[in-house]
């Protein structure tokens, strides 16, 4: 196996796909890129039937290096925590792919990549991409490495749309989907949170119409925005009992320095943000989500009419950014459709983000879920 | 009566009070003020004992212009659905004052006025203000209008906070106090999305330290800071219904231009905001509210020893900016010290922005706690 030097050590690193030249990739806008690069990671090794491949999903600021460690780093990928020999997705039994989604910033194809007609980066000539052409870049990736159902596809927040959008867009090729802290529209004020990030960063007289990648960046505006989504990951208990009013000064400061945690925790969040991502893939994947409507005019229950998937939906009680009550709107869709789903809301304080922490719970249940998985697999076969 | 006058009709004016010249006023930063302006409404007429004046305290966004009609002008007030003849503050029975914070834009003494000193606006020179400092300021106010003992200090939302500091700085100067949709004390949260509101300012190049008031204004980071408090001030069902994802253009426009109803409303919101504030007030008044903390090292009941003022405190199901939980807090603090207190949440969908609104049950029980009071006054004299 390729991919089999994965699974020995911790070591990894990302790999690139490039779509063959005689083809296009033509998103739901119409508009066709004629190059797709789509960068990933794979954890463990594919077996030779092929049938153990979990496909994992990252969410807006996410990347594909999901596990391990990049040579010379000291930090693990954004889901070390999950993803690993022993862990909720165990190595040693399966084969874990992680892709930047197109639209990012992280090595797939996005606004900053370079357009082939001018040499230049895109910018803003970059087509708007949605979260279905998101999953159809990624089954273009899943095809490349010669897998035809994958046995899992999970994700939380935008990386649980994914997972919906795959058992919707592909239900004859994924066994199993595992949305967790997601929902399956945007709501007005999911919308409106991420309009206040768009508008901070397209206020930035940086921002330049999206062309500034040879001038300076639109830092400011994206760390505002930033800002602002790092509130709604946090529910109220959980900022209160890490920071509550405790002060970085001595004293009041009668001034607009830091003076409480809170404000020093923020502006740090939003300056280490603009150091590793780019403001106009910022603008490209709210604005996936804010497109994101499984239902669009029809009843919930009818969108998910054909899927066969099993399904294993997770939600956090604190999370007030996708509340459960999203959660259990598609847990209830999938039950009208007779499909097997299971579905737990975890009880944490630590809101949205929550999905990314090292949970025992969380664990539990997707070990076991993906254990199931094969097994029907098994009986099935 | 000198403002009887305003009781006859719907036409009011702003007036103005200005401190002697022999005067200072000095802040809880121990900065002093060699001039203070406090622009001012009354509505209603005093009467002979001068016992049945009611303050107003208006919250971020406020002015004294709470009731009634400026001359030419085809909006009322920001509360004139509460203050009027026969309203819940009935103009037939009370006097009713409202005054500009200091901090403000709105005609008192705030960064846009002009330092005596150098002739030139404040700008970031003006002194930090905090909620003590502007009710001290009001207490002037009240002194100079001759009214000893106010009836009541009402408030909603930061007007609340000015509200229950009156009667923590001046107990025996009010009879009864009714904070609304208010907290004792700005949480991590609270703290956060100001925070993010001045950082959104401050990251403006048009903000240049503060000092813009002969040039280009940091309107676009001001936008943002009120599109960010736009949301905090609805709630989600608010939001859901009112908006949901109705689109303002036929289909998705693939851009980043204006697509959904709730991202025009903000914008709207944001741009029809800088027209009438200004940003440096925004800065301090934020401020002043992450500032307030009743509370401080002590037991929150320990803060309203020795106050005798009758209370109502008022909160809204839905707000979840100031919710109605810690006004429960209050609640309970005042009850420890034996306080005459009658609580209310109102079942509303409209979020923080309930207070502002027309409301049956906040005019009745309004109505009645004020009758009361002046009931128990009566008595009691």
């Amino acid at each position: 196996m390729t991919h089999a030097q994965d699974s020995q050590g911790e070591i990894v690193e990302t790999k690139y796909y490039n779509m063959p030249s005689y083809e296009k990739f033509v998103l739901a806008s119409g508009a066709e890129l004629e190059e797709l690069k789509i960068a990933y990671e794979t954890y463990g090794a594919l077996n030779e039937k092929r049938d153990n491949a979990v496909l994992i999903c990252h969410a807006l600021s996410g990347d594909a290096h999901a596990a391990g460690y990049h040579k010379g780093d000291k930090k693990a990928g954004w889901w070390d925590v999950m993803i690993g020999p022993g862990k909720a997705f165990d190595t040693n039994k399966y084969f874990v792919i992680c892709s930047n989604i197109i639209g990012g910033c992280k090595g797939s194809s996005g606004p900053n990549s370079v357009n082939p007609k001018t040499k230049k980066p895109y910018g803003l000539s970059f087509p708007l991409v949605t979260i279905g052409d998101m999953v159809n870049a990624q089954k273009k990736l899943i095809d490349f490495l010669e897998i035809d159902k994958l046995l899992s596809v999970c994700g939380g927040s935008m990386g649980g749309m994914q997972a919906l959008q795959w058992a919707v867009s592909y239900p004859k090729h994924i066994h199993s989907c595992i949305p967790v802290a997601t929902t399956y529209k945007h709501s007005a004020q999911q919308i409106a949170f991420d309009e206040v990030g768009r508008q901070a960063i397209m206020a930035d007289p940086a921002w330049q119409g999206g062309d500034y990648y040879e001038k300076t960046h639109p830092s400011a505006g994206l760390a505002v925005a930033r800002m602002v989504g790092h509130i709604t990951y946090m529910s109220n208990d959980s900022m209160e009992q890490k920071f509550g009013r405790t002060m970085k000064t001595e004293k009041l400061g009668y001034g607009f320095s830091t003076e409480y945690e809170i404000e020093g925790y923020l502006r740090y969040r939003g300056d280490s943000f603009v150091k590793r991502f780019d403001a106009n893939s910022y603008l490209y994947i709210t604005k996936a989500m804010d497109h994101f409507d499984l239902q669009e005019d029809k009843k919930l229950h009818q969108a998910f009419k054909g899927v066969k998937t099993r399904f294993l939906v997770i939600a956090f009680s604190s999370d007030w950014l996708y509340p459960a009550s999203q959660s259990k709107e598609i847990v209830k869709a999938l039950k009208m459709n007779g499909i097997d789903v299971t579905y737990c809301e975890i009880r944490s304080d630590y809101g949205h983000d929550a999905f990314l922490l090292k949970s025992e719970e969380e664990t539990k249940l997707i070990k076991h879920f993906l254990d199931n998985t094969h097994k029907v697999i098994e009986r099935n076969r």
